[in-house]
């Protein structure tokens, strides 16, 4: 297929590295930022280019992969092109593209990207809704060329997905920066909590995160409590998060 | 070594197993529970028991395993012994044993065990602490033929790492319980979310989490911010801690 990506960013490198390693043909990258748009071209084969009316009319797919309150502007800039557009949103409506356009789609991936980290989209949720059968038989061949997991999926349930993401990705990585951050105070190397957090993830894979909790809090375990409580009397802040997520899992686990 | 384990729960079983595949002898596991004591020392070929009355004097090593507050308890009950006496507690001092014993100290695993999981040790920070030189080189040598990480920590600093692990393990596990809850709540399956977890783990094995926080609060991204909230309008106990952590990494990325 020939692809053109609206975007520069981590989701946009991320389908961009992948689409080019599976063999589609990328045309173009768009950036506001030319430079932003050129570095990533030049690794997928593609031009760069900075003016959305520089788009080329003729590609099979449109992906727009930038800031969720900046898809509407780049839509209305593709009214003149005949394949199909998408957004990688999880929590933009289809509409925001329909409004505009006759073919729109979604092409969600569930995952975390950095530009730095290339990840293969091999066992990532790719998740594809379009009002149109056609056009969704489209997505769903590009997806299972890239991935093992393709769901069909509509903008709720979409959103919820995005939602559990901010829980199970966005708050566990924050919480790995409290660590370090408590470790850091003592004089201790986050290194040695690595080893910590890698079983913790491996434990979901075949388990249900209720089933394996442990801890303090799920022991009931009062004095251990108190004491880490007293131990962040200098750090309020982490004071409360302790609080409050060891009260949660008090409720959680009655 | 000859080693006697007192205690049944999630760390014994894991650390007993680990000691007979590295070819110790393990003579007797101690439970207050005889069938756990029981079930336990078949799989490593010791002797179950149930009263500490019971226990042999002739050890090379003595390792209690069992809740913080039961430690004094079981510690008090050993003053016969000649071997050295360890505990494996993150929170506990080592004061809990030389106030009854002469050759004690602590070996302390950070890692998260369950009794269902067999978890090598390889990779596991094995944390030392002994208050006689010989004694601490015993452990050293033992921990050594266990794991490639073997740290010797005072007592203050093994508690900072107690607390960190919570922050590190106990609390993201919580996170993806939640997140399991509000999949449920829409008729999805938590199995969707595990690429996520895992690659979310994989990231900071070789980046520090700080560097590689994504989601809307790292973007201050209010509108999604705003949305995810209301979402969570019928689940008031996760829009407070949605809420708490959102603030807390605006804080720590301001």
């Amino acid at each position: 297929m020939d692809i053109v990506i609206l975007g520069s960013g981590n989701v946009a490198t991320n389908l961009a590295k992948a689409f080019d390693a599976a063999g589609e043909r990328l045309l173009q990258i768009y950036s506001p930022n030319i430079e932003h748009a050129c570095v990533l071209a030049e690794q997928v084969g593609a031009e760069g280019i900075s003016n959305l009316s520089e788009v080329v009319r003729n590609a099979d797919l449109y992906i727009i992969s930038v800031k969720d309150d900046a898809i509407e502007q780049v839509a209305q800039s593709l009214t003149e092109v005949s394949g199909l557009v998408v957004h990688t949103s999880g929590t933009t409506d289809l509409k925001s593209l329909s409004r505009y356009l006759k073919r729109v789609g979604v092409f969600y991936p569930l995952q975390t990207f950095s530009k730095s980290r290339l990840v293969s989209l091999d066992d990532v949720p790719l998740c594809l809704e379009s009002s149109n059968d056609d056009d969704l038989s489209i997505l769903i061949a590009l997806a299972e060329r890239l991935s093992s997991r393709v769901y069909q999926l509509d903008g709720e349930k979409r959103k919820v997905l995005h939602l559990s993401a901010v829980f199970a990705c966005n708050f566990p990585n924050h919480l790995y920066v409290l660590a370090a951050k408590v470790l850091k105070e003592s004089g201790l190397d986050f290194d040695i909590m690595r080893p910590l957090i890698s079983e913790t993830a491996d434990k979901v894979m075949s388990n249900m995160p209720f089933d394996v909790q442990t801890g303090p809090s799920v022991r009931r375990d009062e004095t251990t409590i108190n004491k880490h409580l007293s131990m962040l009397n200098n750090l309020p802040h982490l004071q409360e998060i302790y609080q409050t997520l060891s009260n949660s899992i008090k409720i959680i686990h009655k």
